[in-house]
Parts: structure tokens; C-alpha cells; sequence
């Protein structure tokens, strides 16, 4: 195991170390990991704005290809997915599976980028004629922000880390990524490090292109934000990580954006007619649902609101049922299971709190033990504390006294990822008035599943209202991520030597693009 | 005059007043106006707050007929433009244009709104037999993000006032608005306030949809960017004034996005071939945009760039003697006026500054004298105060020694909304290695032109990287506009019944929509 990290095309190591544990033994792993310093951190932005014009104005087949390479790379990369079970704790095909869709990403943004639309060219024509004054020429595309701070996350090693969304989305918009390693599995960091460093190479970019800066210090993730020569940051993880972060971009010279995916519980609502047909399908299906993965999905689903009635209470004592069986699962690490375990004994040290059900004891370290609660609507909308984020396998139902109280308990949530429907044809009309409410609230609304399992599409929509993001304008998962890292400049009767490729005259990229209103 | 602010369909008056001054003059205008208070600012938003969602999902026809209705109603208005002579100083065949440039960019939201694009409708469609797992059918459109707060500027009483840009966007996008009128044009605002009451009236919208605040306190903008029904605000004015906005924005329990249009000084970059070919024609037509409404637009040019040579000097010289020749004009207020003077004081008082030309003085208040001044680009690069905006008809022509200089005093620079370039054939080679730096730095380059004077368009950016705006990613003229008011939702297998019309099924609205990437 290489225990380096990255600057441009040079590994790094010498220095302070630090090391990954298994957190299914709170045992060291074999490696010492170099500590990056803040001096790296600086030139690894000098390198990666050295390389931000070159790589901005490739051509998209160029750039298409770049990512193509990545995602062999990370397929041809041995012992990655042995890595990420060792430092996350998390079961091989979960991992076979996160790696496909990581390389599936990065092939999905090459696809983008080969049709062309992010370049949003518009052309309005010169109207020389045009009384009282004429048109001038006028050309937009959207060009990439600059180089862009990306930080591991903890629950995706490979889909939301070195290569995963938010840096396939960078480098496809033209961006330069500097990554900040999750210090949980530095090693999954270093291998899919390389296999993109690997890429740059063949691909003969800037070295530029990618670094990866590793350590366990919060100081180096607040150095990268501040230097000047990024400009947006992508990061996935808890609420107070992301709003540190946001705060540090509001305070520079020069504030930047930074796209936080943070905390979210993801209510889903348990329409009757649904409830009679098929509660008891629906309760081990939402058992399923909340403890896959230990809970630590930024979709898990920690709050169940239904109509107070014995077809609510019958799903209830099928889901604690099938919690009381669950098997406790390693948690990723001895931090996250600590604050877990902080989270489950609030709920429950609370009065207006039932405990329904707890999971299965466990033997070992790290171990979530599932935990399901009760509440009254009436208790949730008194008391916020109910409605915060427990990350990992802990849920509540809330009984409501009607829909007006269902309306209620949504009415005082936050923003949110997700809100979920279980409904049947009976119950659509009630569902039609919450829908507006719905659409005020959260980034996806789904119906007659679960909202853990995102898929990367053209239409997702992984975001949503603060807290669930820092910006709902936009999304971490699927196309649209892309154009977090993009702004549009318009030329204005430049010669046609002057203007860059997408919008030249004879459009000799092929692009699509709007002219005067129309698309062609 | 109608003294009256406008809370939903009712006019509010009674209680504290306040006046407009004639900048010619000093003198007040002669009506009272009522001043909101804190509890006017909340029931406007809690109306707003009413009005959204149904004003939202309006069918796109409908809500263009609205803004249609109010183009309408505001040139059926009488005594409009003399009310924003008397109240701005501003000179009737101005005004009369600005009205039509704020009739036509409703009007070309309107044919947007009907073209569909905007609500960007993209359909993966389902994928029942998908190994290993099953794809959901997903369907992305965006929605209005909430309530919008639009602050009227002084420098465009009506095309980036009530019924401006910001509030024809965000109505648009289907966001009830409401806007805190510029204190200096208060008897305008009214007029196109009552305008579009009327028409809200017309087209039997909700009262909520629009409001207007007004009073001179700053605590009441204040109030208004606080109210939690508040989802996101428009602003164009100075950088303080913008960055207090921000600040409240992002200190909410949910903080939202400021769209504010701040600070620019428009570099224009003059090359050796154009200047010798045309020196003094650029130099005549550099006054004239200088000087044009007493300096007072946004783009005003602020800086000009050039090789230290003998064209350059005759170029000054042209531009000094056309200088001097320019009459002084009444500014917008006599706070604005004092700035310019104490900024031009700042300027002339630099011992590395020259004062090349002062315009002709004038008699009566509020005379904007215009200033042209000279510099060396060494001393340009070394004190950043040469580069701060003087808003008005001041600008500084800096001589440079190589063009590494004159690169050099570019990225020096912050953020710019436009860049332009002064260039014959034989500068491209040049200009095209300037190129990515100031694309880097503005929003809009052109060529052989002047930055005064912006296009209302599908390509037009008139945005760019701070402090030129809040938000680089985004543009406060033209169609793009209205991004800024929009987030995606997407609903995963909703049954159609429930799903908005805009995604359903049978695309009953006839909206263009991207189905499993493909555009249809």
C-alpha cells in the first residue's frame, strides 16, 4: 500500500503520518499515510490553476475522453474494493456495486459532454439594421469557475470521494480538482488518486489537473477553501462540516460557492388506503430501507408520519418486528458510531418518545444497533430536537390526529433530500394537496418506494432546501451536477479569430445551440 | 400623485411620510408618501408567501399573458416618464427608451415563458427490466424558489426598478415579488407599482403576487431580506449596499441567495494597430460613453488601458479636449453627486495620479463634472484604490510599458461585468493571449465598441465574478435571467395523477422536454 499523496504527478511522502483504522477492530491498518501541509495544499492550487485554461478549453471529446480514462483506470486499479472493506467497514458487493456506479458516472458526464448542451451556446445575430440602434453580434457559453476544492466523503469511499460525483461533474464542466482525502480511508483515496493521476497522464493534460491532499487536521480542508485560487467547493457530509466550510468561502476577499449536501431525514408519509393494503409489506420494506448499509445514507429514512389508527400501528409492530432482527453492521468509523449512539440515547431520553424496537446486539467494535421510536404528531411539531438528524439506523413514527396535523409536522421540517409517498389510487387526493408543500420542501419526491438508492440519471435531483444543501438551485447527483462549476460569458462582436471554438461562426465543434430564441 | 404603498391588491397611506427631491434642485417634489413599516414589510410577505403557490403553477401561457398585462398597463401609464424626469434628472428621450427596454424584456420573458424551455422538463423514463436493479421513471422540471425581494436601483428608475429586470424575471420563474422602491424615486415606483397591481387585477391573480415597500430606511430592506417567506433577492447598487444584503441573507436560520449587481470599472483594453488607425475616433466615442447619463450605468468604462506611445497620447488628447467640452449633467441624487465628487477628490489627490481633463462647470445642484485622469501602469499595479469604482463620469487612462504590463494590471483586477477590446487585425495575435484572462475576469467581452449600452437577450450575461456581482454563475439581463428565481424538483414514479402538469405523461402543455437524454 502506497502511503503518499499527491501533488500534480508527484507522490509525496515523508513527513508526519497518520494511519486508517478498520472499524470492525479499532485496529491500525498496515500503511502510514503522509500528512499533507498547508505549503502542499498552496502548491497544489499554484498547479491547478496552471492548469485550469489549458483543460477548460479542450475540446469536449478531449475532455470526454479524460474521464473515460479515469473510469478504466479505477476498473483496472487491483485491491480497491479490498481497500475500501478494510477501511470502511462496508460489505464487498455494496463496494463491487459503488465502484461500477462511480466508473458509471464518470462515463455518463463523458456521454454529456460529447452531446454538448452544458455548453448552453447561445447566439443572438447582428441586427445592423435595427432602428433605433442595431444588434450587435452576441455569443454565450457557459466556461468552467476554476479550479474547485473537492472533500471525501466518508459514506461513499468511492461514489462521493476522490473520483465520485462532485469531482466527475468538476472535471467534466473544465475544472481542475484539488481533493481533500477523507482521513477515514486514505488508502481507497491514494489508490483511485493514482488511477486518476494515471489518466491525466495518458490523456497528456496539465499535471495540474488533479491533486490529492491527505490528513486528518480540519485546518488543511480550511486552508484549501480559503486559497484564492479556487473557486467552488463540493462537499458531502454533516451539517457542521459543511456550514464550517461555507462560512470560511463567505469570509474570503473573494467569496466562492460551496455545494454542501448536509443532513437530511427524509419523512415519508404513510398514506390509509396504502396502509390497509399492504402495511405489513410496507413495514419490512422500510425496515429494509433504514438499516441497509447501517443507515448512513444521506436518504435514510428517519421519520414516518401517518394517520393514528390500527393499520399504522399494525405496520409499526411489523417494522419493530423485522428492526429486532437486524443484524448490527459495523458503522464506518468509531466517531460516526459514537455520535449514532449519542443520537439514538437523545430520542429516547426524551418524554414524549417510545421506544419500539432496538436491533439485534452486537459483538465488536463500531457496531449501529438499529433503534426505531414513536412519537404524536403534536410531540414532533413541539419539539425540533425530534426532527434532527440521527446518521445511521434510527427512525421515528410520528402518529398524527389527522391530515391537517400531517400537514403540520411537514410544515415545521426543514429542507429536505427526499419525501416519500406511500399511497394507493384512494389516497391520491389527500396527496394532491400535500404535493404543493412537498415541492416547497424537498429536492425529490418519490412514491411507493424508499428513498435510499439514487440513481444517476439525467433527471435526479440530490439536493434540496437548506439544511438538506447550501445552494437547491442545483444537484450533487446526475447531469445537472455539472452545472454547479460553470458560468456563462457572452462576446460581443469579437472577430471570428478571437472567439474561442463553441461559439465560432462555423461552429466547428458541432455544438447545439440556441439562435436568436430557437434551438437547433 | 398617489402617495400610497401598495400592500396586495390595497394602497396603504397615513402615518410617516416622506418626499422626493428634483436633483436639479434640492427641492422636494410635491407629494407625501407614506413610509412602510416592519408589520407592512411582514403582511406583504405572508401575501406573497399566499400567492405562491398558485401563482407558480399557473400554466406558462397564463402567467406570459400576465407580464404581457403589465407591459400594457405600464405604457398606458400617464405621466410616467415626466414623474422619473422630475424624480431622477434623467432626460426624456432616455427615459422614454428605458420604458420600452422595460416594457420589451416583459414582453421577451412572456415569448420565453411560451417557447418552455425554461422549465427545463427532463424525463428518464422507467426501466422495469434493468439488471441488476430496476430504474424508477424520473422526471425533473424546475420550480419558483418562493418569494422574491427586489430593491428598485436609482441609476434605472424603471428598467431595474419595480417592473424591472429582477422583478420581470422572478415573475417569470413564478415568483410573487416584493419590492422595496429606491427612496429618490418614489412617485415612479407608485405609477409602475399601480400598473402592475392592475394587472394582477386583470388577469385574476392572487393579490400576493406583488407588493411595494417604500421608505428611505435601510432597516426596512433590512426587514424584508429577513422575513423567512423570503426566498431569495434581486439588488443592483453599490457594494456596500450589496454586501449588507448578503450578510443578512447568509446569517438567516436558512440562509438564501443574493443576486446583487455591485461594482465594475469595465477595463477597456486599447491595442498599437487600432489606436494608430483610429485614435482619435476612440477617443471622441470613449467620452461619449463616458459621459452618457453623467456616467451613471454600470458599465460605465472606468479604465482604459493602452501601450505608453505617441497614439495613446493623442488618444488622451482627444479624449481630454472632448472632455472638457462635456456639460455638466444633474446627477440621480445629491448623495450620489457627493460620492463622485469625494471620489474623484480621492483620484485627483493621488501623487501618482495626472488629472488630464475636467468637464465644463456648471451652475446648479448636483452637476456631475466629469474627470478624466492618467496613471502609469507600475503605479495602477501598486495601490488598489486607483481601481475602485467612482461612480459617474470619472475614468483613468493607465500607460503601460510591455503587454506584460498591461497583463499584469488585468489580473490585478477584480471581477469585472465587462472587458472591451479596442483592436485591429493586426492586435488579434495579442489580444487572443489576453483571452482566457479576461474571461476569467468579466462576464462580457466585446470588441470595437463601448460597455454602456446592454442588449436585452437570449446571450446576454450582464453579470460576472465579484465583486462585479454576489453570483458569478448568473446574469441580471436578458432571458437567463430567470435562473436565478428557479430550483429542480424531480418526482420518481409518481402515478400521473399526481405528477404537475409541466412532467405528466402526456406532456399536456406541449413543453420541449429531454427524454433519456435526448432532446425532444
Amino acid at each position: 500500500m502506497d502511503g503518499s499523496f499527491l501533488i500534480g504527478s508527484h507522490a509525496v511522502s515523508g513527513g508526519e503520518t497518520f494511519q486508517a483504522f478498520d472499524p470492525a477492530t479499532n485496529e491500525a491498518l498496515d500503511t502510514d499515510f503522509a500528512v499533507s501541509t498547508v505549503e502542499h495544499v498552496a502548491q497544489a492550487c499554484a498547479l491547478a490553476d496552471d492548469a485550469f485554461d489549458s483543460f477548460r478549453d479542450l475540446d469536449p471529446e478531449a475532455r470526454a475522453t479524460f474521464l473515460d480514462t479515469v473510469a478504466d483506470e479505477i476498473e483496472a486499479t487491483d485491491g480497491l474494493v479490498e481497500r475500501a472493506m478494510a477501511e470502511s467497514g462496508l460489505p464487498e458487493a455494496r463496494l463491487t456495486g459503488e465502484r461500477g456506479r462511480t466508473c458509471g458516472q464518470l462515463r455518463l458526464f463523458a456521454k454529456l459532454l460529447r452531446q454538448g448542451r452544458w455548453a448552453n451556446v447561445v447566439v443572438d445575430n447582428a441586427m445592423p439594421d435595427r432602428k433605433p440602434l442595431p444588434r450587435a453580434d452576441l455569443r454565450q457559453r457557459r466556461i468552467a469557475v476554476g479550479p474547485v476544492a473537492v472533500f471525501g466523503a466518508s459514506n461513499f469511499p468511492l461514489a462521493f470521494s476522490v473520483a465520485g460525483g462532485d469531482t466527475a461533474s468538476a472535471f467534466a464542466a473544465g475544472c481542475p480538482v484539488v481533493c481533500k482525502g477523507h482521513p477515514a480511508h486514505p488508502g481507497t483515496s491514494v489508490l483511485v488518486g493514482r488511477a486518476i493521476q494515471a489518466a491525466v497522464k495518458k490523456c497528456g493534460l496539465h499535471e495540474g489537473v488533479f491533486s490529492l491532499i491527505q490528513g486528518p487536521a480540519n485546518e488543511l480542508g480550511a486552508a484549501l477553501v480559503r486559497d484564492p485560487r479556487i473557486k467552488a467547493v463540493g462537499f458531502t457530509g454533516s451539517r457542521g462540516g459543511g456550514l464550517a466550510l461555507v462560512e470560511i468561502a463567505q469570509n474570503r476577499p473573494e467569496p466562492i460557492p460551496v455545494y454542501a449536501e448536509m443532513s437530511s431525514i427524509n419523512p415519508v408519509l404513510l398514506f390509509p388506503a396504502a396502509l390497509a393494503a399492504r402495511g405489513e409489506a410496507m413495514g419490512k420494506a422500510y425496515v429494509g430501507s433504514l438499516t441497509m448499509g447501517s443507515g448512513q445514507f444521506c436518504t435514510n429514512p428517519g421519520v414516518v408520519v401517518g394517520l393514528d389508527s390500527p393499520d399504522l400501528d399494525s405496520f409499526a409492530q411489523t417494522a419493530a418486528d423485522a428492526l429486532v432482527e437486524a443484524q448490527p453492521q459495523v458503522m464506518l468509523t468509531s466517531g460516526i458510531h459514537a455520535n449514532y449512539d449519542k443520537g439514538v440515547e437523545l430520542l429516547s431520553g426524551q418524554s414524549s418518545v417510545e421506544t419500539l424496537a432496538r436491533g439485534a446486539e452486537g459483538t465488536g467494535c463500531n457496531r449501529g444497533r438499529a433503534a426505531l421510536f414513536t412519537t404524536t404528531g403534536k410531540a414532533f411539531i413541539d419539539n425540533p430536537e425530534l426532527a434532527h438528524e440521527v446518521f445511521g439506523a434510527a427512525s421515528i413514527i410520528v402518529k398524527c390526529q389527522s391530515f391537517e396535523e400531517v400537514r403540520q409536522v411537514l410544515a415545521g421540517m426543514e429542507g429536505q433530500l427526499t419525501i416519500t409517498l406511500q399511497l394507493d389510487d384512494a389516497d391520491q387526493e389527500e396527496a394532491a394537496k400535500l404535493l404543493p408543500l412537498m415541492e416547497r420542501k424537498a429536492g425529490r419526491i418519490l412514491a411507493n418506494g424508499w428513498p435510499t438508492g439514487v440513481e444517476v440519471s439525467y433527471a435526479m435531483v440530490h439536493g434540496g432546501p437548506f439544511p438538506a444543501t447550501s445552494d437547491p438551485r442545483t444537484t450533487s447527483v446526475g447531469t445537472a451536477a455539472i452545472e454547479r462549476f460553470l458560468r456563462p460569458v457572452c462576446y460581443q462582436d469579437l472577430p471570428d479569430a478571437l472567439l474561442p471554438k463553441p461559439v465560432k461562426h462555423g461552429n466547428p465543434l458541432g455544438l447545439p445551440r440556441t439562435v436568436d430564441g430557437e434551438q437547433e
